[in-house]
């Protein structure tokens, strides 16, 4: 009797935060894979969810031209930031990458006052070169202001009752009481926006920008909550002045990047999915796409920093599997830390999980050795997979046996 | 196509020091697998070590009396010890139980001072009580005397060159200068006498008792090399005296206990593996012996504390792997944490490790929580292990389509 192996494994995982970035992770996990099964065929797809990495998996998938250029950063400083630009005039921004949390340091952890002024740059630099698609990914954001700075960073202004132009932060937007739209970069009605959301985050209220990652990036409980009546302020101002299509207050994907959302649909930017937007035609290698390389699999490794009660609910190991059901390739996922609620995942598709930890460690020690870890993690579990081949070997011998008696 | 899956998994583990006692630990993954394979056979088989809870699992296999009594503990306190009867005569003894590591307070861990002697009193209860075959099982024991103590508990005198008894300790060896066993229990001569022993473990020189596992029982460098020079004086008088049959000074096993095998072989005890001890007759519960077992199975789980470079050198997983070798049953291991060199168990017909770690967490943490630690691991491991199986049929699918074209 013959043991199977599998001949093509697809590794398609998220990075592991502070850590080790998406390709990172692939590559540990390829390797680990190489030391059970050397002669299968691996391939590697680290997963683009719209946070930091995301330009830099894109530039590996096709021919691609990054535009740097100096911005207004989330705390005013400037930065070197970047969008990509793909075939067919397309332009791929990375909000994190002008105005993500890594760019504001611990002492200025003020999200009333941090600004996506530099995302909005980077947009109008796209469209000045020519790009008539343009996708913008959200997560990892530092700010949360509504893409005030985007829109006046994109021409339009923003202003108090007595017609001054409001200040940069989410805070200010208490005061806002006029948009002027007049001004806006005139490529941007020709080009089609895509926004690239967890469309789990809602602009405003108890489940809002200001509740939920106001804490998350420096918060108090007032300051939260007076965030939360800037916000809505500003939500129901654009409301009013552009007439959008969709709810900017609680409309799923408003509150992506702090509010980005919310500020981008009211002038006509459509908030999607971020897989639907990220895992397509976009991100497909010269190998395929990732539903080919899944149709193709005989097993798939998906990981993430952390896996927990929260991982169904959108993010990269979920959403691998979702895509992987109908096919009936079996999905593992790797972790750094396997929290409450960690089994939940069973739920949506996963059949198996794994830790990366091997000895009592601290945190830190973790994070430091993330790529050693996961190697050696990824060859015990092909070695409990191979396992499974041999029993099933023994059991169908067996079997047999029966049935010549 | 039928996913084959296990009927029959035994899981014969040791114990996780300081955490779970091999009862436990099979306890725990028992109960991870049967969150998996519900309608599995689960044969446990918590592994006799020789050392600690030994007893305790022999008590679960047959009938057993268990005869307790006050001896003499290692550092000169009273202490309750057990030996236990089991049919025919035989009667086992724990060493540990009498002269364990754990009975000597952190204060008072002068390995040149701890004594056997409650060792050689369980031994004289076992034949006052008319047992005919004794095993000592050797393990965690917390001694360095050779033995001397337990040879005075049955009678024999140990004189200095002025005719005194020689005080308690392996210290004190160094001034023997007779031996005179006149004295000596009486139903010794007509017992069998084994000790269950690790064989690697020698009396004298540089990888003996006192250079191994002096450091790790409390002594400096000087005190090691006094220690030594006193075994050796003492291996060289019992020598001289009892004319035994093996080498008493770097014989397989006469370092076992800190020197017990030296002194009881001495008077003619026999120096054995303690699983080719253990794993025998004597441990065969209602469901048969350890092999019986083992051949039956379609899946084997063992377990230990730590996993390292250390375990094929006569550890638990590497005895069950060999047991297992000629059948063909793959092993799987599941340890608390895995050192350097973990994955030399491979070598050894270990098919497939894993850690019961699952996010960063330091050494107490992961004592305290083991048993839930380990029955989580457990179903995650057989997951995987179902995952292979799955692959398996997919493979097998693909093959039959192949040949159907």
């Amino acid at each position: 009797m013959t043991v199977y192996m599998p001949e093509r494994i697809l590794v398609a995982p998220s990075g592991f935060k502070e850590s080790l970035s998406a390709i990172e992770v692939a590559d540990a996990i390829a390797a680990g894979v190489r030391r059970v099964y050397p002669g299968v065929h691996v391939d590697t797809y680290p997963v683009p969810d719209g946070g930091e990495g995301t330009l830099e998996i894109l530039a590996t998938r096709a021919e691609t031209i990054p535009h740097s250029l100096e911005v207004t950063g989330p705390v005013g400083r400037s930065v070197t930031a970047t969008w990509l630009e793909l075939p067919n005039h397309t332009g791929v921004i990375e909000m994190a990458s002008a105005a993500g949390l890594r760019l504001v340091p611990h002492d200025q952890r003020d999200p009333g006052a941090t600004t996506t002024f530099g995302v909005g740059q980077l947009i109008a630099d796209a469209l000045d070169h020519g790009m008539r698609h343009i996708i913008v990914g959200c997560g990892d954001s530092g700010t949360s202001d509504g893409g005030a700075g985007a829109l006046q960073a994109l021409g339009v202004r923003i202003l108090d009752a007595r017609g001054a132009e409001i200040p940069a932060g989410g805070a200010a937007l208490i005061d806002a009481a006029a948009v002027d739209t007049s001004g806006l970069h005139p490529a941007w009605k020709c080009a089609k926006v895509q926004l690239a959301c967890n469309m789990h985050n809602v602009f405003t209220g108890p489940r809002g920008v200001a509740a939920v990652f106001g804490p998350q990036k420096g918060a108090s409980p007032e300051q939260v909550s007076l965030l939360d009546a800037a916000l809505t302020n500003f939500a129901r101002l654009l409301t009013e002045h552009c007439s959008p299509t969709v709810d900017l207050y609680t409309g799923p994907g408003t509150g992506a990047s702090g509010g980005l959302g919310a500020g981008l649909a009211a002038l006509g930017a459509q908030l999607e999915n971020r897989f639907d937007v990220l895992l397509g035609s976009v991100s497909a290698g010269p190998t395929g796409s990732l539903d080919e390389l899944i149709a193709q699999a005989d097993l798939i490794i998906t990981a993430e920093g952390a896996i927990d009660f929260q991982t169904p609910h959108g993010k990269v190991p979920a959403e691998i599997a979702r895509r992987a059901q109908t096919t009936g390739v079996p999905v593992l996922a790797l972790a750094g830390s396997l929290g409450k609620g960690a089994p939940s995942v069973h739920d949506v598709g996963i059949s198996a999980i794994a830790s990366i930890m091997n000895v009592p460690m601290d945190f830190e020690q973790a994070v430091k050795n993330g790529g050693t870890l996961l190697a050696d993690a990824t060859e015990r579990t092909m070695r409990l997979v191979q396992l499974g081949s041999a029993i099933n070997g023994r059991s169908a011998r067996k079997a047999l046996r029966l049935q010549a008696v």
